[in-house]
């Protein structure tokens, strides 16, 4: 259910990805909206995001975003850029809007050009225009173009009741590999739009964009890889028709706001390249929220942890590993490892539990690690998913 | 070849492996001999690690290093801490050797207790007592012994000439996972001895192997984790009687033993878990030392561009993400990358090479990445291997 004013669609242009596929999405809204966003911190930053990081400087109020997948438009140099612009002009142009006003981005095959030709990308312009719509197919449809490896469609939606009536947030992600995102203030291969319809400025969304990311997106991890393209942007165009939010509106929408990154967020670890689980790792009673996070995030990219859950083998010694190599200071005697719910470890000793119990907690599709270093009050969680044959076979095979 | 006054050995012990193989080795001087080690910074150091520091520190020669496989004796506070000193002094007592001049090593499985029994380790004591000798087949006893996931024995030997006739060294190591040592100053899933009839004061010989790590075993990486067993340990009996190494003999001693350890390094590489090809990576033209090492640790440590070697895809977009990802600020518009010897990127552009060539020279089973910068006159090599099916199979069933 999108909210008011927003429309959204995608077609096979041929633009970029192999035959028959989706490659080529539209999120546009009628009128103009405030807009927040959040980019890779990679060197190598793709043209795409170059040009919305300048426009997003520059620009005050946006009209959509056009998004392509199979080609990344990165380290394209001079034409990617104008391939880019010609993207964000096409859709201005059929559009009748501002110059500037529409964003981009790019997902795909790194160092490739996309596959443009004037005339007939304004064709496929044409056609996503008539496509655009409100409907659930259409949001599949937008989704469905800017997947990758992606295995599912990853989208979803908040109501807000606020004094005046309701405001909407939706959203959508696409991510499954090179999924390792470290977004700051202006800085995608994970690609997520936010749609809604309250009335935020740009500076506050921006502020609740960035706040957010920290607890969601930048907690998930697939296989340590930051993309050149990663990109989250919030369009906000006001239709909702609740005028100004009070205080308590605002905290509400915040809460449903960060609601949703999350789950957009634990959905990319959940469709992980070759994932077959989905781990939550835990990182409890640190001095500090750092401590908890690195400590957290090392254990997400361990490959010997990650074949160890794929393998369903209780192995907490490559927790413990991963734990004493994260950067950290702690007292071994007092950690404690729990597996699937299992206590394994205890104040710096191997617990005698069942390898049996364990083996069936670690069988489950969706599994809990929880790391508690009791040496103070902050916590931090991360997401990923383990390391399976099937990460080799798509990785090794990627281009072709 | 062993340099003069040292035996080598390695039995079945049942201390700690599977049923059938070795699992104890024993690297023994006649004489007392100076010292040198490093080991783990993971701050779950395995029970032998902490109390080779504290000997080290406080003890001045040395006579052997007792080492088992199949059992990491870490996280196993008091009692690991007892069974790793009773391995000492076995040795001490059945070589009338004085208290605390014998080293230990262990690796394997993290939180198990080794299956120390006090007469039949003495009993094992006593087997390999009469197993040490200075022929091949001794030398590979000694190293089957420490093997875990390894596939081939890793060993090679130097000779020095020095003015007042030759001096040898000796050298072997383990390690095909967890592979990613950081040894520093006083800090094991890598174990490597290295043995030398050179006369070498502990001090001199700590410098030399703190300097040689940093170029050899610091720069190799299987799966980017770092163990809590690593450790190096040099031992310097100064039988060869050549009396003191002039300034020139200290240049081609240190040469020489540079080469053995870089030699050693590249092996652990080519033996990784399920490694199919032999990868060296050398970022060149850096401003700093530092520089060169981030970046080419990143790439080397980079699931997907690990995956694509395996896939024998000139994947360069993959080497380039991991190198924005590095943390050091480049011009992009200055990189080159080449790929067994295909140069793929030029000046921040994408080249039109032949994708055949490139698929033939990464079906082959050793590939050099050269990544150039063109922004000072630093460089770094960095040595790993492939991500392959056999990686996710060996370690996602590791313990059962």
């Amino acid at each position: 259910m999108l909210p008011n004013g927003f429309k959204v669609g995608g077609i096979r242009s041929g633009l970029s990805k192999k035959a028959g596929k989706k490659d080529l999405a539209l999120f546009i809204s009628e009128s103009p909206a405030h807009a927040a966003g959040m980019f890779t911190q990679n060197v190598a930053k793709a043209a795409p995001v170059l040009i919305d990081i300048d426009r997003l400087e520059k620009g005050d109020r946006f009209f959509g975003v056009i998004a392509n997948s199979g080609c990344a438009n990165a380290c394209t140099g001079t034409r990617g850029a104008k391939d880019a612009e010609y993207m964000c002009s096409s859709v201005e142009k059929a559009f009748n809007l501002n110059e500037k006003s529409v964003l981009c981005a790019s997902t795909g095959v790194i160092g490739q050009y996309l596959n443009i030709s004037k005339n007939k990308f304004r064709d496929s312009i044409d056609l996503l225009k008539n496509s655009v719509g409100v409907s659930p197919k259409c949001e599949d449809d937008a989704v469905l173009a800017i997947m990758t490896t992606d295995t599912f469609v990853k989208k979803t939606c908040r109501k807000v009741k606020v004094k005046n009536g309701e405001t909407k947030i939706w959203g959508c992600v696409k991510g499954a590999g090179m999924i390792h995102p470290n977004l700051q203030g202006f800085h995608a291969t994970m690609l997520s739009f936010i749609l809604t319809d309250a009335d935020i400025g740009g500076k506050s969304l921006q502020k609740i964009l960035e706040k957010s990311v920290e607890k969601s997106f930048n907690c998930v991890s697939v296989d340590g890889d930051t993309s050149t393209n990663d990109t989250v942007i919030v369009l906000a165009n006001g239709q909702s028709e609740t005028g100004n939010l009070s205080k308590n509106d605002m905290t509400n929408f915040i809460k449903a706001f960060d609601d949703l990154t999350l789950e957009l967020a634990k959905s990319m670890a959940r469709d992980g390249e070759g994932a077959t689980k989905f781990v939550e790792i835990e990182v409890k009673n640190t001095k500090t929220k750092n401590d908890a996070k690195l400590i957290a995030s090392t254990v997400a990219t361990s490959p010997l942890f990650k074949t160890a859950v794929f393998g369903a083998d209780a192995n907490w010694g490559r927790v413990l590993a991963a734990v004493g190599r994260a950067g950290v200071n702690f007292d071994l005697g007092k950690v404690d490892i729990y597996i699937g719910g299992v206590h394994t470890f205890k104040n710096g000793f191997a617990l005698n539990f069942s390898e049996q119990t364990a083996k069936k907690a670690l069988l489950k599709k969706e599994i809990q690690v929880v790391i508690d270093l009791k040496a103070g009050k902050e916590s931090s969680k991360y997401y990923t998913c383990d390391f399976s044959y099937d990460y080799v076979k798509i990785n090794g095979d990627y281009r072709s």
